[in-house]
Formats: structure tokens, C-alpha cells, sequence
């Protein structure tokens, strides 16, 4: 295991990563958030914000080898990146469906690639992937949306049988339902009763980080209690 | 919410149900482990076991109505019975199918229906079901197994989309992998760091009961990490 | 292989079983159809309709050796009996469970155990199961109905893993959607474009029976082009 | 529908498609198969066959825009491009994941896009997608594969809900085992009875083109009677 307990998370930037980041750094870790763009919200404590190109594999791998420069990890790599394209399949452009693929399937290989070698020198770590609703349906309007989140559900599988025995607790989590913030509220029309707490959701992150190698959670959906599925 | 925190195993006994007991009764919850025969291990703190057939709704009514004049609840159900039967389809007998069924599966819809009217009426509770590799694959030999633990996680579902709603979170464990203790290392001639250790398997239990209710799993699956799936 | 073709139907009576008489008859198969109580629609040509239980061994065994007696087989065995029972868990009894669990999974059990010696001995056969919506997805008021789906099709899959590799094909077919009759039409206000045409239904059956021991489809769903899923 | 029965094959070349050409062109199907590479192999009756890139939606709007000059269509797509990368993770470069994506993805947005308003314009039409055990089990050395098959997989689902209503049935195949071929001979050692045979699979695709309205297959898996599953 690594000297220090540290996370990085890629997708940084929404209400998600925020709550991420407080949920894990108030508990030891040193957070690294990788966001496309500086977040307006101020970062919480034990939270270093950089900005790169998370489909930039030179880019990520330096945000890498910093964390690791500075005092070792990621133990934890949380990929969380979120490029929502709802429209009708032949409106949907060739180029949506690359950007689609690259912003949320690639940048999750580009991720594990940077930082399962260190993973695997520490013995061990955690990776976690965010999935949805559309890891499991493809509804008629997301055709980019769930094939790139069908996409990142075989990888996350893949990733599991690959490096689980070696110490890497590798899980996939299925958000099915709003992530609550105001902005959903806007887009939506939804109360905050109605839709997933992303610091709820931080927590059982970090419940699954926790968990003892004898009994490891590989998929786990979460949602709403008062939500239809 | 009931006056007090309290759980009724279903298939208490077997090393698990201990687990369960020690895990909720150490966290301030009243136990009530109901098994078929007395277990010859002494109860943990704040548990009582009662011999009841899980099958009999009469048997299962009178503990849970018990439950609630002693302080209320049951808040918490746990249905953990087990009927492992491993043969050739065509050497497993009606009667081995009829008694599986009726153990895994009756006794869960006797169960729920003896606490979920409690549970209404406090405004909440949780309803865990264990699963099983069999859950999801119905396996060459598996047949009355596979069959009953299939059951049980339909049964599951419908009672997760009737009653989440209602305030009663409802949840599938599928334990992919051999749950350790002496008697696996005989039949099995498996170690401890290849199987689900109980303990943890219900502090996991334990985590989706405290699972707030923006952020409910309905299913998780719970491997060592050293398990092949 | 048998000397002859012939199907044995077990869940003969409402309108499927009609037209997969039909559909089995019109090509060369002797059918026998075991039906609860005496159909009131005649028999197609080929066809002859026992009355027996389908939970009854006994009954079903006599059926199966009457059909040897015969000519031989039978060839193929479909498995088609339904019992749907829609209403809220806390209002569907113990003994509700039990009689649907019974005339829909333990039907299949006893079919397939009186036919498998014979299909064995004649080096082939196939056994088809009528899966459903609820074959897949608990739903809210389905929870009798759905865990006999569930446990079907786990014991359906474990048929397949035992017993393709001996030459008889098992396949599941999920009927997504309501079949068409009268019946249906009252019942649901449903028109037949919306609807399952029976005899449809019925030549997808054959058509799976047709198919070459090098491409068996163990799992297909059904549905009008215009059912929502 | 429209004036001729026509099938546009994307993916042409091996020995699938081959098998698909000669059951479609036995059966009034003007045949055209899109192949990367000029295949040795005649084309079969009623087939021609054109080089073009299936990642090149102008190389492939110019096929569809031909046979819709030469006689109508295409009113059926079968989509069966394959670009197996087996090996493990951290060797598997991102210019690989993009190859196996580019080749089994983009192509079926590609390919799906230019056939579809025709399609719509002439009342119906079908489109075939073919699957792989990887479409539902993402293998420890299989990332980039089945990240790709699982976007197909999902794509396709997307396909379905937004054009079935429409008239365009849209089905993926799960081909779960080895395509016989003197190659698969070499490269895994297989004998042909434990294969998958293309023209048994070339036939159940037939059958699925040929299914009528009322009753249309989503999903349906093929294997070799003696394939473990």
C-alpha cells in the first residue's frame, strides 16, 4: 500500500466532484480534482485543483506523477467525467458520438493506464466508475450517451477481472436518477427530495474504497428511495 | 421510524447469522435471530434467538409480534435462509425442490409480510435478502437452488418497486463466493483468504441498512478479491 | 432421434396453445396437448388434448409414456403454463405463492423430468419455456407472478447448461408484450396491431426447434414492433 | 417497403460473410458487401462486392446511394465488423482502443445513419447487429473489445426504441463461440462440430429479417450445442 492515502479524481468540477472531494478529504486523503476547466467553487480543504485534458494521456500522466512526486498514490482513482447528449440518433453528429466516446470511455483507459503501475508497485488501490441509468438501457434518445456508458461498464468489467486478484478493487456505480444541484433544479424541475445527494453519493464512494478485500462490491447501483425504476 | 433500532434475522444460525448478530448488536440494535435449531454457539450481546420454523406464518408472526410489544420494530429485516441442494436435475426430487422453494423463497414472503405492515405503519424500514452466485446463472447441477435463489430476487425487486416509495429500502446481496468457516475449509478445502469472511459481509449489511434515503442500493454484489467471476 | 416428430404442450388451452398446435401439426409433428380442463375450441388436425394436472407426476408421466407408446418421442416438450396473479404483495396470500409457483415452475420441473429419459435415450430433443416481462423485472404488483418467471428461467438455464451438450436444446423465450385473443381485447383494450399474434409466436417456436445443433439460441425475446421496452 | 429486397453487409470479408451473401442471395436479396480489402474469395450469386472504409461515412453514404440508384434500398443492414484485440490492459495503447471503437462502433452509427432514411422513407426495413460473449462479459484480456461490443450493444438498444415504431426492426445477435474456418482450425485449435457454423448463423439472421410485426426478436444469442456457457 502507498505511503499516503491520496485520490484523484477525474471529472472534477460538478457538484459531484466537490462532494467527492470533501467526503475523502475529510477523512485523510490528499485530493487531487482534474477538471477541464477552474471550477468556480473554492476547493475544500485537502483539495488540489488542476486543470488538463482528461483525454490527454501526457497531461494526465503528469498530474500523476506529481501526486506521486509529492508524497505517493493515487491510491484511489474516481472517474467521473459526464458528456450528456440527449437527442434523436439521426441528429446525433458523427463528431458527438467521437466526443462522447473520448471525453468518457477514453479518458477512463487514459486514467487507469497512468495509474495502475502504481497501483500495482503499491500493491494495491481502488478505482471507481461512475455509471447511469443508460450503463444498463439505451433509451431512444441517448444513443452516444449510453453506448459510451455501456462502453465504460465492459472496461470497468474488464478491469475487475484483470487486476482485482492483484490488489485493485476495481467497482462500477450505477447513479440511477438526478444528481441534486441547482442547476438540476433549473434543467429538471426537480426538488432535492427527488433526486440523489451527491454528498450521499461521495459517502458510499468512499464506503466502497473501505471495504475489506474478503467482501468487494464490483457493481452497485444507487438512487433515490422515492425513484421509479 | 420505530421507537428502537432492532433486526430480525431469517436463517439465523449458520456462521453469517452470528456475524449479523454481533454487527447489528454492537450498534445499538436489538437482535432477534429466529433459526430452525438451537445453535450450539452462544448468542453475542443483545441478541435473542428463538427457534421458529420460517416456513409456518404463525411461527414468524408470533416473534415478530413479540418484537414489537417488547419495544417495538422490527426496523430491520434480514432474510438469510439456505437450502443448498447440488445434484442432477434429473436426480433431484419434486419434494427437493418443493422444500427448497419453500425455505428460500416462502419464507421471505412469509417474513415480509409479517414485519412490512410494522415498518408502514413507523414510516420506514429495511428489508435485506441474500443472494447468491445462483441468483444470476442457473448452473448444471444447481437446478432447485438456482431456481429458488432467481425467485427470490424477482420477489426482491417487486418488493423494492412497491414499497421504497413507502419508505422501506429493500436490497439484493449476491455473495459470489464461499462464505468462510470451518465447515466450508472441510467440505470445500478452501483458506480463509479465499472466501467471504461473515464479519464483513455484515458490516456491509449493516452499511446499506444505514444507506440514506437520497442514496438507496437496491443491489450489490459482495466477492473476495481473489475471486474469479 | 425419435422415430417420429411429436410435441407434447404442457399449458395447452388458451390461445398460444391453439396455434402451436397448429404450427407443430401443419409440419409433420403428432401433438399432444395436457390442458387443465377441456378447451372449448376443437382441436387442430395432428392434435390430441388429454386433460391432466401439470403438477400431478403421475398424470403428466402417463401422458409422456401414452405419447412412447405411440410412435415415440416426445420430441419436444413446451412449457407454456400461466397463472397471473396482479395485485399488491400484502394482499397475495401464502397460498397464492404456492399455487403459482406450483402450475408454473413446478409444472416445468415434472414435464421436463418425465420427457428428459426419452430425449436421452433417442440422442435429442428440445424444451422450450414461455418466459414474460417478469421473466426480467420484478414489477410492483407482480411479486407472485414475477418470482415464478425468475425461478423458471434459472431453472430453464440450468437445463441448457446440463443437458445441450446430450443433444436436447432448451431455450427461454421472453413474450414481452400481451398475446393476442378476445380475450385480450376485453381484458386490456388492447387492438390486435398492439398485440402478440399467437400463431406468430408459434412459428418463432418451430423455428428454434429447426435450428442446427451448431447455432442454438438459448434466449430470445418477442414483442410487436410497436411495444415500448 | 421498398421496391427490391436488398442487404447492405458492412463488415463483409470473412467467412460470415460470405455465408450471409449466399443466404440473402438465394432468397430474391440483392446482395452488397462492404469489405475493407478485396476478399479472395468469388462473391456468391447476386452479390457485388465493394472496398470502401466503414469508418468513412461518405465512402459509405456513396454504397448506400448506389443500390438506392440501381433498384431501391438497402431495406436490410447487417453490421458485422470484427477487430479482435486480445491482450491485457496496460499493453493495449490508446490508438488501440480507438481502432477497435472507429472499426466497431462508428462504423454502425455510420452505416445505421446512411441506411436509415431510407428506411423510414420506404415504411420498414431491418437492421442486424452482431454481438459476441464479450457483448455481455467484459474478459480480464478483452478491454478494448468488449468496452466496443457493449457500446454496440447499447447503441443498438437505442436503435430500437427510437425506429421499431417507425417499421425498422432492429436486432443484435449474440454469436457466443467460435465461427468455424480453416483460420479458427488454426488459430484455436478447434474442430468444426464445436463451432459456431456461418451458414447456420447466415439462416437465423434470414429468419430475423423475416419475422413479422407482431413478433419481433430483440436479442437472441447463438452457440454450439456443445458450448459451455
Amino acid at each position: 500500500m502507498p505511503e499516503r492515502k491520496s485520490v484523484l479524481i477525474v471529472g472534477y468540477g460538478g457538484g459531484l466532484g466537490l462532494s467527492l472531494a470533501r467526503a475523502f478529504g475529510s477523512h485523510g486523503y490528499a485530493v487531487t480534482g482534474l477538471a477541464r476547466t477552474a471550477p468556480a467553487a473554492a476547493a475544500p480543504p485537502n483539495t488540489t485543483v488542476v486543470t488538463a485534458d482528461a483525454t490527454d494521456a501526457v497531461q494526465v500522466q503528469a498530474v500523476v506523477d506529481t501526486m506521486r512526486d509529492e508524497g505517493g498514490g493515487p491510491s484511489v482513482l474516481i472517474h467521473n467525467t459526464a458528456e450528456l447528449v440527449i437527442k434523436p440518433f439521426l441528429e446525433t453528429s458523427e463528431a458527438e458520438f467521437e466526443r462522447v466516446w473520448r471525453s468518457m470511455v477514453l479518458s477512463a483507459v487514459i486514467a487507469s493506464q497512468a495509474v495502475l503501475p502504481g497501483m500495482l508497485h503499491d500493491g494495491g488501490g481502488a478505482i471507481l466508475v461512475s455509471g447511469a441509468t443508460a450503463s444498463l438501457r439505451g433509451g431512444a434518445n441517448f444513443s452516444a450517451f449510453a453506448s459510451a456508458k455501456f462502453a465504460l461498464r465492459g472496461l470497468t468489467q474488464s478491469l475487475a477481472r484483470a487486476h482485482q486478484k492483484q490488489g485493485v478493487h476495481v467497482a462500477h456505480v450505477i447513479l440511477d436518477g438526478i444528481i441534486w444541484s441547482e442547476r438540476s433544479r433549473a434543467l429538471h424541475g426537480v426538488e432535492k427530495e427527488a433526486c440523489l445527494d451527491p454528498d450521499d453519493i461521495a459517502r458510499a464512494y468512499r464506503g466502497l474504497v473501505e471495504q475489506p478485500k474478503s467482501a468487494w462490491t464490483h457493481e452497485l447501483d444507487l438512487r433515490p428511495s422515492v425513484e421509479g425504476f
